[in-house]
């Protein structure tokens, strides 16, 4: 198919890798910034014309894929030019279908359920593709596109899209941001990172097979409060008053859940 | 070496099957449910004897390794006979050799950093072990005994020991918990933990390489307030007050340290 690439950031980037790599064409790239369209352009293969005018936007594409960050979908869909024929769709899991109520059939939403980074690839066949579309005809297409990039190309509707979104932010962006409090209390010590990173993926490997409501282990699990209380003591002398507040809370979450 | 190991968890059980492995002889096994002590000790190929009295301990072996739970680890201690002639040591994070004060030289701290659950075998040669002595000839005995376990074997006292625990806390225990979130957010929208299994699998693969620091992503990250505040609304309406609170404490904390 031809593809629209609206955006050109670490999901657009890593999209159009992958879309390129199952023998789709990128036709053009949109950035609000031209030098950011130009840098995304010039490693994809088809030569993709660019621009900073929505305005300029080819007419005649099979998908136009949004992927900026969620405050700009709105008005990214407010500027379409009128007379656009293929599909236009967004990649966030947080936007309901609803940003399209001004736009005209066919739209819809593409969100892969992963994290890109620019630092990593990512092997997207093992990544799941959750799609919403205005028609059924459009679902098809759609699914037609998901389906060269994955095997796990699934219908949800944009509540349970946002249900999906907010069960990632816990299990990955604060995840990592409890790797990065560790890195911190090591930091502060002396220690290196190194010395936790088998256990990180020990911990992310167990849940591949298991449910993580079934191996949930640690002092707050064992309802162990001597041990709480230390960590506690321990990061309120570091002056770290909220990291203490944060490991309290998680603690007490986890102690209810376990009794 | 010849080891009588106090304890009958998860963490004996492990250390007991690596150390068999490593060629050492299991000569005991203490628990203070016989059951226990029999159930490890059946496994194990040495056919080691078992007790639930600390007074039958044999007086001989060259270490005895204690895994109980840390709370138990200064009763065991007060408990043991007099006349022990190998190393006595404790496996705890957050314990320190201080616990030790009351009993005589030798005696130390062999903590391994990693989760150990009955459901997964686990490969020792990438577990640090943080060493503790009482004497140096101690901790050389402690040394090759770790040595012959894992590569990563290194001295910390009990301070850093303390730290390393509680950085295990945030990236293992609490990290799983997250998990355990985002199963529990999936379920309620009528939707599998398998859609976010690889995302996490791509996360903590991301920081074998990285620093967590920078690689943090996300919409707090990025100080989305929009996003943020949709995701806490719909935590709100769920009527899940604390994981709304536990929302809204780990996106401030990211925000502030992204700005």
């Amino acid at each position: 198919m031809d593809i629209v690439l609206i955006g050109s950031g670490n999901v657009a980037t890593h999209l159009g890798n992958s879309l390129q790599a199952a023998g789709h064409r990128i036709v053009q790239v949109y950035s609000r910034t031209k030098a950011h369209a130009d840098a995304l352009a010039s490693v994809l293969q088809s030569q993709p014309s660019t621009t900073d005018e929505l305005s300029e936007l080819h007419k005649h594409a099979d998908i136009y894929l949004i992927a900026v960050s969620d405050r700009a979908i709105g008005s990214v869909i407010s500027a379409l030019p009128s007379g656009i024929q293929g599909i236009v769709a967004h990649t966030s899991g947080s936007t309901p279908i609803a940003v399209f109520e001004n736009y005209p059939d066919p739209h819809g939403v593409f969100y892969p359920v992963q994290t890109f980074s620019i630092a990593k690839s990512v092997d997207f066949a093992q990544v799941p593709i959750a799609l919403e579309a205005s028609s059924e005809q459009t679902y098809e297409t759609l699914a037609q596109l998901g389906n060269t990039l994955s095997n796990r190309v699934f219908a949800c509707d944009s509540k349970q899209r946002l249900a999906i979104h907010i069960a990632a932010v816990f299990a990955c962006n604060f995840t990592n941001y409890l790797y990065a409090i560790g890195e911190d209390v090591l930091q502060a010590e002396g220690l290196d990172f190194d010395l936790i990173r088998p256990l990180i993926q020990e911990t992310a490997d167990k849940i591949q097979q298991h449910s993580p409501n079934r191996v949930q282990t640690g002092p707050a699990h064992r309802n162990d409060q001597v041990i709480v209380q230390r960590h506690i003591d321990y990061l309120a002398n570091k002056d770290q008053a909220q990291l203490k507040e944060l490991y309290a809370l998680i603690s007490s979450l986890i102690t209810q859940k376990a009794l």
